[in-house]
């Protein structure tokens, strides 16, 4: 029976070597939080590092008989506090479970321990002319952590998101089982999908220590498209067409003025775009085409571009040189942090049909000025999913804002977050919002998997935790933005 | 309080009107059964139709009050035994609740109720330019029974399968409560995936009141290439190369030579194969290609079929013209009828890797021998997913053969069921090869849905039935197929 902090460390140390677990003082900074721009960190009892699925289960075995709250990590680059530690719990961390097992090229499928990020995997697909099409834009993320989050990206408009890419997985039960779902078949009707529960649940259901993905052909051309628009709306109406016409675009992107010239600055970008176009433009649209073809690939590109210059009123339409669509798209991943140091508050990741997203963009620029605040939005319009960067410092006006936010969203049908997750600087507006008979259905669900509710407490479904030592729960953990 | 069937039936009229009960005799002879080869028909105590959502509500009410086992049903087109009845339970029957509630051109979006049919949701996107592209080649079947059964077909190679396209429900759980998941966006990260948790739950987690499904653009010009090869492993070995080529299939099939030949001669096709090619092929692969340009499609059946003729090695490559073309599919659509009417006594649906099915038939067709029967095969070979027509009439024989059919396709990393279901006919075999750890999971989770196991008695996981009067499981009620 384990009754203290050392104790567990011990056990850990017993578990998976000395080397390989962080106690008390000796907890890295780095595993105190993840990227969520709200909450503070927090200090684990203890972060360890497993190698193999055994030590996974056998943390876990000591986890749930002493009812020690359980936190997974992959690289820390969630956006909602998913990976963010409980006082007195443990945090798994995956960087040492990061090995490809297979890059299987007669299926198109690669098995991955989570641990491995997605530059690892994109590095050993190259070579063999496959890809595996997920890109959040953040390449340092893991397999695993994309799983928890069911992580999303530009490319999710051609390609979907992680969810329609995971075709098995192996996971471990807080109570020490070892299970296998799905495998490298596109299609299963043999019993409820595991699989399928476990991506999107953000580390609460189980641990997952295998990934099986599927792949796709790594095409040969791709170009760039650049249009700038005199209003937000004539950006968000060109979506439907361009998704009709024939032509099915890698990325359809979509960036104010505001966040388009912040991250032109910020990378220095030249984009060919004349001072009196760049004045006049509200809004921008980049679209993104590829093609195994090269001469598809240019009859594509005219027929998007006279349709964005012709009917869909666009003031002008830039095809980039390949080097400059390159770094624009490289400089559109790194919006997040550019809103960082531009001193965003936080982030908003709405998800709408994508038809009502002129309607809930105006809403929010309305909100915006009610509560004081700078709003800049950029995001995967094909996807309906947009990314509002809030600059608000007074956290009251800001939960106030994001509170309307979200409930203009459900409004027009939509939901609290397209990729970034609920983790524990959503939830309490997600719980505000969410039908509370479903919510009580989830926390079902999550007892079916978690009796002990040791895994992820405080974030998600905010389960009660039952076992002694884990009294941790949202309102005492999350941060200021948590309310 | 409920406590015999001329009660039940009563309580059921107060809900729909007397006209949408049949009780005791008056029950027709076609809700007694699905399209299931094997299992004996059964009588319910009764089948109501509904035609609203709240008539749904207040069915279950009833029934989980009395403890009355409730067996959903669409248009009874299920292969498995999916929406047999149970004796003494009710069939709820979804043939009034078929109005297509809205087709959404802007989002790509159709709201349907689960009585819809394939067919009338395609005749109503016709004219629009869309298309749902989920084609389990039986276009009476309904909306709500492809949910239950993750249904998949012959398209799923470009297009995935149901899976893939629902986006949101409205369900009605057994304690009465209606829920909404998910709505007309394509991607969210917003609490467990309630949606794809129902998507193949064959009716045992709730009831489905209204489906919300994605639409694709429906294009223009497409070409079938059909290819006799003199070996089944090459056809299997085909594949790959082909979904490398830079070009996606439509459809990609095969059938073996006995298979062809029965399809062929029940539609009285002509395709213009010679007699002394036809004579030399083991097996055949149909390719059908699209696109929204004529040239492209001409330049990639070109690819494809050089292709083919060429290392791959077919004998011949033949083009079909397009009406040939849309025969041999729609004959091929058939080959579940033909094999019945040419005494087929089961079919088996397992999917594998699909670099696993030469392996996996040459396997198939040694068992056969070995049981003394015959199988012929034909199948979505691009999604690993094979069709066994198995002609053995001894059902100890047949049985034995195939629970060496099921051990093998999964010993090759495979599942029982690729887009069949599992039902009350294929759950012995199920439940036998399959992890009892994830079974027992899957049934806390029915728990966390359905606490008095009314859902579906007998079937998928055979959740034992606490309700007085609700005594039907698979052992009582299965057929000679389901021991």
């Amino acid at each position: 029976m384990i009754v203290n902090e050392s104790e567990l460390a011990g056990a850990l140390r017993a578990i998976v070597g000395p080397e390989h677990v962080d106690a008390g003082p000796k907890v890295h900074e780095e595993d105190t939080h993840d990227e969520a721009l709200t909450g503070e960190p927090v200090t684990p009892a203890a972060v360890v590092r497993p190698s193999t699925t055994d030590e996974v289960r056998a943390i876990l075995a000591v986890a749930d008989s002493a009812g020690v709250p359980v936190v997974a990590r992959g690289s820390g680059t969630g956006l909602c506090g998913g990976a963010r530690p409980v006082a007195d719990g443990i945090v798994v961390c995956f960087d040492r479970m990061n090995r490809i097992l297979e890059v299987d090229e007669e299926n198109h499928v690669a098995v991955v321990q989570p641990g491995v990020t997605l530059r690892e995997l994109d590095d050993a697909l190259r070579p063999v002319g496959l890809v595996y099409p997920v890109y959040p834009g953040e390449m340092s993320a893991s397999l695993g952590g994309n799983v928890a989050t069911n992580a999303g990206g530009m490319r999710a408009v051609r390609y979907g998101v992680t969810r329609h890419h995971v075709l098995g997985l192996e996971l471990v039960l807080a109570g020490g089982e070892v299970l296998r779902t799905g495998g490298k078949f596109v299609k299963s009707s043999s019993g409820y999908d595991l699989t399928q529960l476990m991506v999107g649940s953000e580390g609460t259901l189980a641990l997952v220590t295998e990934v099986t993905v599927k792949l796709a052909p790594r095409l040969a051309h791709n170009a760039t498209l650049l249009a700038p628009f005199a209003a937000l709306d004539l950006v968000a109406a060109a979506v439907s067409p361009i998704l009709r016409c024939g032509v099915t675009p890698l990325i359809l992107e979509y960036l104010d003025a505001l966040a388009m010239d912040g991250i032109v600055r910020a990378a220095g970008l030249e984009l060919g775009v004349p001072d009196d176009v760049r004045d006049a433009a509200a809004a921008y649209l980049i679209v993104v085409l590829e093609s195994s073809h090269a001469d598809r690939l240019e009859q594509d590109a005219e027929t998007v571009a006279e349709l964005l210059g012709g009917r869909l009123g666009a003031l002008d339409v830039y095809v980039l040189p390949p080097t400059a669509g390159a770094e624009l798209i490289a400089a559109r991943e790194r919006a997040f942090f550019v809103g960082k140091t531009l001193g965003v508050n936080d982030v908003v990741d709405t998800v709408v049909p994508r038809a009502e997203i002129p309607a809930f963009l105006a809403e929010a620029a309305e909100l915006a000025a009610e509560h004081q605040a700078v709003v800049s939005g950029c995001g995967h319009v094909g996807d309906g999913n947009v990314h509002l960067s809030v600059i608000q410092p007074d956290p009251d006006r800001r939960h106030d804002l994001l509170d309307a936010l979200y409930r203009a969203a459900r409004d027009h049908g939509g939901a609290v977050s397209g990729e970034h997750g609920i983790g524990t600087e959503k939830q309490s507006y997600w719980l505000e919002l969410e039908d509370p008979a479903k919510v009580a259905l989830m926390r079902r669900i999550k007892a079916a998997f978690d009796p002990n509710g040791i895994l992820g407490p405080g974030r998600l479904l905010d389960a009660p935790v039952h076992a002694a030592g884990a009294t941790s729960t949202a309102s005492s953990h999350g941060g200021e933005g948590a309310r």
